[in-house]
């Protein structure tokens, strides 16, 4: 809509011809404003119409988006907050984008657009509203995490792993890569029969049971979601390991005990920075000097914030650390890192996976909870791809190992090597 | 000696009797001292001995090693800044180390003695003298590299391969570690025919040369040491590599043109802190946002200056950093970090080839560098074996790439599948 003083009784009304100046002034500056869009985006290849002013941006024969801005009002808020507003009017289904979604976003964070003030200000409300205290946690992963496991069911694999999956050939099925991740994982512990692990966030139990099963270690698992907890101890009773692993209702600044190994498979994005140092002594106080401990989380080249619309959307009070920020917390505990792995691209490839699935059950997905959740959703997955093909975001693996750990492999041969699947072990004081 | 007042004519001389009595409270006092030293060393199951004053310490049958210490003077030396002052006196002879050298240091490190105020003064004096200046780094680099090539020769594998060995199997010989950890580097980099290298600090040329021949880059090398040049030149002329490996007396931060991959072996510990930054933007200059490199460097769990005495004798100017430190200056770069790896037992192993080396050609070195050098020497292997082994020291690998590298490989299995060599790549957008 193009501004109007008709309302207003104390200005003398408009001739019908001033208001047509007026009108051919606003279309002027809309048109102004698409060409500013379009001409920082065109070399990404993307083209932009607004409804009555044209178009602007990418002018070959195929571009690969053509983004639909429907008006004057949308047009603005995109320029004022694109962070947000983009997926605000895309959630509405006020925005339209025709072609590749996550070529689409990919192309722009390769572009790198600064935050502007508005955004870095919206940003601070978010960090302010969704603070990650006892209380505060429990809230924001009560809002990702309870949505309905019925609803996770529709797109994960069967054991409902909700984290980068492991593809040790890029061909083999979701189903196979998760399990693939959870024995990567395992192997990298170097996890025994007999020892004890304590898992700081647990999602729907699936490694817990993984590690007892397979590596027969005796597991503590620590949760906040409500519904994931509740479906963890039915898996647990279903495969009869309830003896070797408890699910625990609370949160990881509550762990008590000691353990050989401590865990966290994407869970650190959920902790938020002001807790790095509460999180490391956790780590701390549950590991003797001769534990190891792994750290799986999505992390960054550089400190930076989470997208904002996807902290007001999907994860509140997310954080996703760089690698150094991340061993900030580490370093003050005197462990040696042993391995790092980013497995960045086996993200995007999950999510590629994900977001198949998803589309395939978007009618059952709206059905069960909007149209708009839908948007949403498809927005989160083909922007997390995206990230995670642009280099926006990575996968790290840190595995580390106190002083006195004598599980440290003599080389990492025995995370590869197909025919010799026992462990190697160098027991260099044995 | 005991303190004498007897050249001082402005006080009545001693009797017979109160001097035997000042020598009872000397005795006393070195007792005492003895025992405050023995009773902290006694749990590392060291016994301490001074000579006409009794032993203390560890009090079993079998010490792990036992310390003579021959007078006052040294015991004193060794209270006030015994960094400093054990390798001095270890070095001069005055000291005794009966039992198991690297042993003895493992279990002195492992308790982890707090620096004192002597110590930490004399140690900032020792980075005072010992800037790393583009001249400060010709010195110290001509003190430690240029002390002969025939010298290197006697305890050094063929190759002259003076960084951390890569035994893929702890059997193999030094000469085969070397060549692996050369192949492990290049695997690392995902080295092809025809790229260009930059290489920082390339030691007598063996890894510049192993890239050139066994994987068909073309390298540029930069080293300061004069003798390394030399004979690094040498070597490509006979290899008939000269036309694809140029070696360049030169600094670092003298590096100019553009590169496909960025490498530096056990050069990082020579940059010191003040010049990361420095190094940093080298890096960054010398790799187009497609390009990759490795680092490969003794790190430390926590920031901690280098071992003082080390600073004096062995590496001026040298500084070894954490890894959270390492990437304090990579960061900056937005590359993404690929892989770590800790390879610090594999240091170890390969410090205990060079210290059975050079003891066999102690005699030999003794008549080229005299007793005190070989004293030195053999302190110097021993303690850096004693500091991996016990944790005080790590090796860490760093690959890194940037935003727009296509040489990220899908997984690090190429790096250890042994029947399936050739490299395998995932161009994510190919």
């Amino acid at each position: 809509m193009a501004p109007s003083d008709q309302g207003n009784p104390q200005k003398p009304p408009l001739t019908a011809k001033s208001e047509a100046a007026l009108q051919h002034h606003a279309n002027m500056f809309d048109r102004w404003l698409l060409n500013a869009i379009g001409s920082r985006f065109a070399p990404a290849g993307v083209r932009f119409r607004l409804q009555n002013s044209g178009e602007a941006g990418f002018t070959g024969d195929s571009p690969l988006a053509t983004v639909t801005i429907p008006d004057h009002s949308t047009l603005i808020r995109l320029l004022l907050d694109p962070e947000i507003e983009f997926g605000e009017a895309y959630a509405a289904g006020r925005i339209d984008v025709a072609g590749d979604l996550p070529a689409f976003i990919e192309a722009i964070f390769r572009l790198a657009a600064p935050q502007n003030f508005v955004s870095a200000l919206r940003s601070r409300w978010l960090d302010l509203m969704h603070k990650n205290t006892l209380r505060g946690s429990r809230a924001n992963i009560h809002r990702h995490y309870d949505l309905g496991t019925d609803f996770y069911k529709l797109w994960l694999d069967s054991q409902l792993v909700y984290t980068c999956a492991y593809f040790s050939e890029p061909s083999m099925s979701l189903e196979a890569a998760q399990v693939a991740k959870m024995d990567h994982v395992c192997r990298k512990l170097q996890l025994r029969p007999g020892e004890t692990v304590v898992e700081a966030g647990c999602g729907w139990g699936a490694l817990a049971l993984h590690m007892a099963r397979e590596y027969g270690v005796r597991v503590k698992a620590f949760n906040i979601s409500k519904e994931q907890i509740k479906y963890a101890r039915q898996q647990a009773k279903i495969a009869g390991l309830e003896a070797r692993v408890e699910f625990i209702d609370d949160d990881y600044r509550n762990i008590s005990g000691q353990y050989d190994a401590f865990v966290s498979v994407g869970m650190l994005e959920h902790v938020g920075k002001n807790n790095y140092e509460e999180f490391g002594r956790v780590i701390q106080r549950s590991l003797p000097s001769a534990g190891r401990g792994l750290l799986h989380f999505i992390g960054r080249n550089r400190p930076q914030q989470l997208n904002a619309w996807i902290r007001k959307r999907i994860f509140s009070g997310g954080y996703t650390p760089s690698l150094r920020e991340s061993l900030e917390f580490l370093e003050p505990l005197d462990v040696s890192v042993l391995d790092v792995e980013n497995l960045r691209m086996h993200y995007a490839w999950t999510l590629d996976h994900w977001l198949n699935r998803f589309e395939q059950s978007s009618h059952h997905v709206a059905k069960m909870l909007g149209e708009e959740f839908v948007r949403v959703w498809r927005l989160y997955l083909a922007g997390s791809l995206a990230g995670f093909r642009a280099g926006t975001m990575q996968l790290f693996q840190i595995v580390f190992a106190g002083k006195d750990c004598k599980a440290i492999p003599w080389t990492r041969d025995h995370l590869y090597s197909s025919t010799d699947k026992e462990l190697k072990w160098f027991h260099a004081n044995a």
